[in-house]
Parts: structure tokens; C-alpha cells; sequence
């Protein structure tokens, strides 16, 4: 159902941003990372570089893809030259002249940018900031794709837990959350699933294990579907039988913090706010366990974008963004509690992207 | 039955052989990326960097990974400290002293470098020839992962083929071998399974689409398992119902060419001389069609690594090298034909880690 393969999109608006920036400073700009270059091109190929400026847009890539490219870039409504197999560097250079080229320094290889400085006769500059701002602000066609992402994820969660039985394990439960993404037109998961149940959960990066989750009383779930290259990210705590009181309070107040963090967000505020806010609540609440990652991160064709909601981030919050908020505390050899959603950020707040009840107690069997 | 999960295994020789490399040099190494560092530590977590002299071995990473990362590395059986959120390169030019710091210049960022080089009081020094050899030998436990990793590959074919019905489409077709590959021990597809039936063959790297297998009559298959890390790559060609006169041609002539250049492969070997005996046995026997790449790789860690089989390749083949031959002809709109086995070079040829059929007519139905 949920599949739109094939859609025809027009984007030649990110291309004309670029473009315009490089007439600004009468530059040129190479992108080298995939996902920068599927933003602009549509091209999904593993191997390619792109050449922008004011009046030229090329896409170098191999020969594996001679026929793939020119048909994504079409589909992607946009007019960029592809150029397949020469060497990309001495034909960058010609293009290039004497002008400056701009590249992502923290995507571009130190050999890469070697070379290309020893072929021109301009300096080769770091763009990174530009870059990460290129993509943070996501236009209707990308959130509704964030949108289908979170409404897959969701659904497969349901299905793969509605199956569970007292021999389920952590992997088991993962590869079936997957394939019932796949069957709701995920391409895949958006990053490997977080399973981790009982003691497990206090690890904020567990890898599921052979561990049967019914031996054990609450489940970590940290689930995102890929759907049409978009990601989603929604973390939910599992009752699976009667929880300690110490572990309904942490169910509840990491719940409670979460939800004021993100009832503080609007367009225009600084992202570490947010990460203070959470912060606060939980410090106020808690004396064990430690909040042990940022509280956030942007998510898009990537599954870590900008903006960075933490202590050090200096990022601002605009209206268009799509974000987490995720806080988690974490008592080492006991348990951990992470609560995570994926917001869109509004004119005047928030709206929920991922929509999964969220349990303290363990559901009634009668009810 | 095919996993080994929690086993313990010992591998310091890796890092004494990085620790005598530095000895030589009177420098330090630093290691940034994923596959390097679980290599020589068994940290799978997917932000850290290593240092190493000859005297050293800290692992830095992040606070997710404060209990993940000390028992991933006894586990691998080796000394390296780890420290947790603090700020590597500081502490790496501290330890680093006058000495020169040897990286990787296409795995590290351009930025990582100038913050490096602005720290130290030597230099920071291109290392990427040794960091490609560093692996490409691969030890007895490496290659019976590897090992693992085909057959699982070759079982989830036969499973995901046995299911095969007239409704089954390439995407369906993708999942299910990944699945199996699963629920045989995998922790994944090693890649995203490419499943082109009919005239998607044609492009060399084509994404599973909705197209039904069986109204098409052949079928290409390039898949691979990871198992604890390892990776395996094999394409077959599967006849579905009788092929063109020109199509059971194509399928005997690339078989030809590749079983040719499988038994040319002796260690000591230029790999470039492997790339050349099949593109030569290719030509002499088509006129139409175009092999659009190079004719193998290394996989270990990662699904491509050193040596490259290509024309421009100055690697030499040597006995444990993993490497793939994988010819093919693309006829465009039309069809294509690639087979691919692993290889492992032994002290007098090869021997084949992917055991599954070629078949170059279709099955008799009544056989």
C-alpha cells in the first residue's frame, strides 16, 4: 500500500540554491558524499562525484551505472550532465579554472582533496557548514516520505509484537520487524534495530542477542523503517511484565522529560535549549543511572543530520526540520529506559511523526 | 547451527604488527575507520578512532559504547585501553609527542587531517598502502567466517528459490533471501541483494523492482551474506524457461571465461594478468555487449577490498587473499550475464568458498 516507486518529482530548486551560491562567490562546488548527491541528482549509485557551478551541473560516475543515472536524474526532474568512467578530477579542474572549489571537508577524503588542489590552480575550501545546512530543511515531497517512513515503522513494530511468544528472541524480534517493513514498502531498516530486552536495555547501542525476551520483564525497541531513501527513528519501552517500582519511575520520568523537551520546541530556538530542558527534568528527578547521549539529532536522507540537539550544539531550530528527541537514562547492569520520537518541526511547534502508544505498566490482561 | 557467537578469539599479532610498523618508523599510527579498528580490536561500535606507537593502543569512543566497547575487545583477545568522550585528538598529540602520525589519506577526512597537523609537531603522513595490505591476508578464522558467510549465502538462495511462484517479484524475491540468510546465522545481507529478472539484468547494479520473476525467462542473482562481520559476494544466472539460441550463448561463453580465469590464478600472480586472460577469452568469443567492469576484488570486512582484478591493478595475487571473479556482458534493453564465485588463493590456485550450481539451460522439468 504504502509505496510511491516510480513518482515523478521535480527538484531543480536545490540545484538552482547551489548554483546561486557558487555565482555569489564565483565558485565551484563539488559534492562527494551519496546522500548529497541523490538530494541533488537522484542518483542512488554507490560511486559518484558532482561538479557544480552557476551554469554547469555533471555527474561522474562508472560504468556500472550508465544506464541506471540518466534515468533517476530525469525522474528527479532535474537537468545534470552525466559523465561516466573518465577520470573526474582533470575534468574538474578544466571546469574549474582559476576559481576556488568548495567541498564538505568533513566528507571529502584528505587524498581526495590532495589531488584536486594539485590540479587547480584556485584553493580548495571547506563548505561543511553549507552542506549541513543544505539538506536541513525538508521540503513537502521529503517529509511525507519521513511521514510514510515513521507510519511503516510503526505498523511493523505492531505486527513483529503481536507475534511474540515465550521463545522470541532479541534477533528474531529485530528480523521480523524488519521484514515487516520490507512487506509495507520499506526498502529496508534504517539502521540495524535495537532489540534489547531486560538488563540488555543498558546498553544504548545493544546488539540483539539470543537473549528470549519473555525471560525478561521490559523491552527496548529502537526501530526506523528506509522508505525511498528516508529515514525514521522512534525508540519505545516495552512493559513486559510487572515492573519494579523503581523501573516504573524511570519509565515515568524519562517519559515526563521527554515530553516537556519537546513541548518547549518552537521554530527559532536554539537546539541546546532543548537539550537543557530534558536535562533539567531528569537531573531534578533522578539520582542513579546517566543521560549518556545528546537528546536529538536532525534525520532525513540520513539517519544522523543536522541539527545536533545537545549541551554543545549551536544549532537553531527552524521551522521544516524533522528531529528526535530522545532522552535515556542507563543503570549499568540493571536496565535502561530511552523514549524517542521524530518531530517535525512547525510554525509554532511540533507535530509527531511517529505515532506508538507509550506504556508505564504493563498492559492489563483483562482489559 | 552456523553461528559461533561469544566464541573468544585471540588476534595481538595484529596489533603487533601495526606496533612494529611504527617501530621502524619511530611514528604512530591512527586508525579511523569502522573496519580497521574492529580488526585489530573487535569494536563493532560505529564511532571510535584508534592510536597506536609501539608502546600504545588506545581506542576512543563515546559513551554509548562505555560497556559495549571493554568487553568486544577481551572478547577479541587483546590489551587496548579505551577511553571513553573525551577528545581524541588532543590526547593523540600528547602521546604523539615530535613523531610523524601515519592515517589513512582516503579513509580520513580532509578536516580530521588539518585538526591533526594543526596539533602536532610532525607530520601527518599518507599510510593507505599499508592500511590495504594490512588486511588482504586474511588468517584461519577470518576465512572460515568468510567460509561461513558463502554457504549460509548459497542455502538462502536454494530456500528463497524453492519458493519461487508466478506472483513472486525481484524485491520479494530479495527479502526472502535475505531472510533465510538470517535465520541461518547471518547478521545481514552483506549488501543489498541485487535480483534483475529479464531485461533489469541488464544493468550491471539494478534495484529489486515489482517485476514478476517468471514472466521473464532468466534471471540474475548477486548476493552475499555478513556473518560476524565477514562478507560474501556470488552472482548466478538462473534460466527460468527456455533461453534465446544468442542468451544460452551468452550464459556458456561468460562461464567460459570465468572458470579461465579462475584456474589462471596463482599466488605470486599479477592480478591485472587474471583481469586481462578473461576479457580476452571474453572478446575473442562476442561481438555484441560490453563488460563494464573490473573483473574482481578482494572482500573480507568489507564487501570490496584489496587486491583489485582490473586492467589498471599493479596488486599481486598471494595465497590467503579472498577475491571474487565476476565477468559479464550487459546487451542493452535487452539482458545480461555476470557469474561470480569467491576464491580463496591457496599455495597452487584456488579453491571455490561459493559451492552452488551454474546452470546454462534451464532445468528439465521432468529431471
Amino acid at each position: 500500500m504504502m509505496t510511491s516507486e516510480e513518482e515523478i518529482v521535480f527538484h531543480p530548486q536545490r540545484l538552482t540554491r547551489v548554483s546561486e551560491w557558487c555565482a555569489e562567490r564565483n565558485a565551484c562546488f563539488i559534492a562527494v558524499d551519496s546522500f548529497t548527491i541523490r538530494w541533488l541528482t537522484g542518483f542512488t549509485g554507490s560511486n559518484g562525484i558532482m561538479y557544480l557551478d552557476q551554469n554547469c551541473q555533471i555527474l561522474f560516475t562508472d560504468s556500472r551505472y550508465a544506464e541506471q543515472a540518466p534515468v533517476e536524474i530525469a525522474r528527479h526532474g532535474v537537468d545534470v550532465k552525466c559523465v561516466i568512467g573518465s577520470d573526474p578530477f582533470n575534468r574538474i579542474a578544466e571546469l574549474a579554472r582559476k576559481r576556488n572549489v568548495h567541498v564538505d571537508g568533513e566528507k571529502c577524503s584528505w587524498s581526495a582533496k590532495e589531488t584536486v588542489e594539485s590540479l587547480i590552480e584556485g584553493d580548495v575550501i571547506d563548505a561543511h557548514k553549507f552542506c549541513l545546512e543544505l539538506r536541513c530543511i525538508k521540503d513537502k515531497s521529503e517529509i511525507e516520505k519521513i511521514r510514510t517512513a515513521a507510519e511503516i515503522t510503526c505498523v511493523a513494530l505492531d505486527s513483529a509484537l503481536a507475534e511474540l511468544n515465550s521463545e522470541t528472541t532479541e534477533k528474531e524480534l529485530a528480523r521480523n520487524i524488519e521484514s515487516f517493513m520490507i512487506e509495507h514498502g520499506a526498502l529496508n531498516a534504517a539502521y540495524p534495530p535495537i532489540v534489547a530486552a531486560g538488563k540488555n536495555s543498558a546498553l544504548p547501542h545493544a546488539r540483539p542477542s539470543s537473549q528470549r525476551i519473555l525471560d525478561t520483564n521490559l523491552l527496548l525497541v529502537d526501530v526506523g523503517a528506509n522508505f525511498e531513501g528516508y529515514c525514521s527513528d522512534m525508540t519505545r519501552m516495552i512493559p513486559l511484565s510487572e515492573l519494579s517500582k523503581e523501573q516504573e519511575y524511570a519509565f515515568q520520568i524519562v517519559l515526563d522529560a521527554q515530553i516537556k523537551a519537546i513541548e518547549s520546541i518552537r521554530p527559532g530556538m536554539r537546539a541546546k535549549e532543548v537539550d537543557e530542558i530534558c536535562r533539567d527534568a531528569l537531573s531534578d528527578a533522578i539520582t542513579g543511572g546517566e543521560f549518556l547521549h545528546g537528546t536529538g539529532h536532525g534525520v532525513g536522507l540520513e539517519i544522523h543530520e543536522y541539527p545536533r540537539i545537545n549541551s554543545k550544539s549551536d544549532d537553531i531550530l527552524q521551522e521544516g526540520m524533522v528531529v528526535t528527541v530522545e532522552p535515556g537514562i542507563y543503570i549499568e547492569g540493571s536496565y535502561g529506559v530511552r523514549w524517542e520520537d521524530l518531530l517535525l518541526v512547525t510554525g509554532n511547534g511540533v507535530e509527531y511523526l511517529t505515532n506508538y502508544e507509550k506504556r508505564t505498566q504493563v498492559r492489563d490482561s483483562h482489559g
